[in-house]
């Protein structure tokens, strides 16, 4: 093709490569979401189907980009651990942080009638994205615990927060009033003596967040006349802790050879 | 909210502040929009459904970031322009080129139908995005020109390209052996000699590319009783040439006093 | 020559292209000259010595970069201006900045001998830079007027406080808080009137910092039978306003045609 | 002090802050030393004194900066570690660079006549800087046997061509040209066949540089009545490997633990 006298502007673009052997974090957040999930009606003070279509939405990021290793998701955000030696984009932030934000956000709206089948979406959703880097394995489950950590904190206060509200008929103001100041043990009893629940059997999917990652399953394959077992990639979802050493102890692979 | 141990993994962060007093450029470009294109059966060489869907997102990106002061488009890509002394998100480049992305595809998907009523969005569409810095308005032009030189180049190319494919029954192979070292002259001429096409004529949609900003203009208001002229801001397109001094000359405004 | 294995770390090092077509300021800033100063019994509160050293470091900081427009000292700092457009060291930050330091570092010490000929210099001194980026000319044109305004009120401070100290015998405390709270015209007023000093009337080169560039004189030349006039660059230094446009105007050519 | 209204022009300032946890290097390379070392008659291929002039300024380095916990230096570079966590200088990439190379070159116009108080420092010598981060111990230790392999790289090299320029008469094209697509062993054959040399019974000092750190050792002190043994830190430095592990098994705390 023909190049113009103006082709000297590409060169002001700067070259934002990630440093190598560096955990990239691509995270994504809701804009505006608080009003966004009351014009939508969203359950409080969670709602399964907008939690499920987030966790759908970020397979389909996985789908996408083989060197994501695991992601994690509470609320309206998602985090997304790129392998520390990925080349993905040359491991250039802005592409990779675009192209991740832009998958996940046409994923959502893309998908909205599969789990809102009866809600109308009323306009456009959108998400911010960064890249964060993390040079040790340690610094990053770090990171990945303060998300989770994150969860819990605000899971367990609105949990208290909406029963007050919809169960003894506080008004927000006289919610946040009610809970301003009290510990996590003063608002596990709060559930437990004044609701009669016990925090620790709320749905994990709730108190823990989604952690999404590839895995290698054992399915059904073969050649139309005998069954064989073929191992496939699958994304799971799953909602556990992992705060705690067991998950990491018990998927090696993830975060791999700690060569530090 | 309490805190978690964890915390100090926000201090990874790192700080992506633009300089100041320099025009910020947010471009998007859609991806793998060759196959997109296909599998949706655009219209060959221009759909103007498809370009009028990137316009109608464009404006909606406007409507939300007053600061843009103008966006220029063509195929699938979008470039907005900042105004050089924004404070919008701090000037955080991270910030500002994935809220503009997300905010874009959001529109794309959640407006397909409204363009194309009859045909079924296949899958979710995603575009990336990058910011780039320019210190001066000329070279804030530059970028602009360059941007529509392309449209230029491209559509010139492509608009022979798919007359000796679809009129002339060349395979695709057959057509860019025809147009291969062919310049701006003798591709006028093939499309005048060939098919009787006078290039200048074709839609300056087509030639032109699309370039949006907010302009004040006068609309009937009134409180019910008797219509009053009331300024209103609308977002304008227009499918003009930007790389003469003459649009910039009649929007003074745009790029403002040149206080270089 | 072999290669080894460990090549791979030299990927980790960085680009830091500065951005095109933008005013690069490199300054410098001795390191702890407080003490410096004392220990080598600097004249107070100007000592021209070793302000003409600094000023000679500067000189050969631009005889070695000829993509040095102008530079500016006062006091234990000197800035300096490289061309906007400048391919030196293919604008990386670092270099640039680290040069530069290190240049001027090392003239303060080989030519402390010439300024201070009967003061042994007791240590090795050092200096910190940094590059700073500048869009327009206007914004360069700001940051040279800043550092001027900057000599002004410091020199007008300490002409004051030094008189304080060395002609009323006030201590260091007593002199910080006859001034503290005083403006410009107070302070002007106290020499005036305390001292029968007309500020105005001290040197400009320390009212006023040094000025170096380089510039085209006309000197003796030829080639021993007859004298013929030459053109030779020379690095001029002046102790002129800069804040004002009247030095701009008559050096047109330092700061190039405005292609804002 | 007074404020004036350029002050805003501080703000284009902007903030490298190095990547938290991570290894900083600030490695400084000789600016045209090859002419240097001519002009000031270097004894080749190495010169005791000039490599121990660099030595002194290393030691005046890690003096100066507590957080430096080792130095390698060979030929005119010199690399200077960081602890990983340091906080020095806010972790600002531009200042740490700037003023490891501003201090090292001073001390080395400073100390010049110390090591050559014979020969007369004709100019002023300077030095570049840059800082590079390495997210893991094992690519810090990567790094520094980098440059290690490079000094025992170059050092051969120049063993064996100076030995024929010197002894063998060869002028430096033929020296080159002899040498050209020699291998290691073939080079060590050389030295031994041709000039009865074991190139392993060289100096250790020219094939394996110098490394600096702080150590703490005893020293007798005391109150003058009774000696006292006293711990004391003293910069040390060493000809030794330190690609293999037994130097940092050896020095354990140098590189602290392995948080990663």
């Amino acid at each position: 093709m023909a190049k113009s006298r103006f082709e000297y502007v590409k060169m002001f673009e700067q070259l934002d490569r990630c440093l190598p052997n560096s955990w990239i974090v691509v995270r994504i957040d809701g804009k505006g979401f608080h009003r966004f999930s009351e014009q939508h009606k969203f359950k409080k003070p969670n709602d399964e189907q907008a939690l499920s279509l987030m966790n759908d939405c970020a397979k389909s990021v996985l789908t996408n980009f083989s060197d994501i290793v695991i992601g994690y998701g509470q609320s309206d955000e998602y985090s997304f651990v790129f392998k520390r030696n990925t080349e993905t984009y040359n491991r250039r932030a802005s592409k990779l942080l675009s192209t991740v934000v832009s998958l996940f956000t046409s994923n959502y709206v893309f998908k909205w009638t599969k789990f809102f089948p009866t809600t109308e979406l009323l306009y456009a959703p959108s998400f911010d994205s960064r890249a964060v880097l993390y040079p040790t394995t340690q610094n990053l489950r770090d990171y990945l615990s303060w998300r989770q950590a994150d969860c819990h904190i605000n899971n367990l206060y609105n949990t208290c927060f909406w029963k007050l509200v919809l169960e003894s008929s506080l008004n927000h103001q006289q919610a946040e009033a009610r809970l301003k100041g009290t510990d996590s043990a003063e608002k596990n009893e709060l559930l437990f003596s004044e609701f009669n629940i016990n925090y620790n059997n709320e749905p994990e999917f709730f108190r823990k967040g989604t952690v999404v990652e590839e895995r290698s399953v054992l399915l059904d394959g073969g050649d139309g006349e005998k069954v064989v077992k073929q191992a496939r990639n699958v994304i799971a979802a799953e909602h556990v802790d992992i705060i705690r050493a067991n998950f990491w102890k018990s998927h090696p692979s993830l975060l791999g050879e700690q060569q530090e």
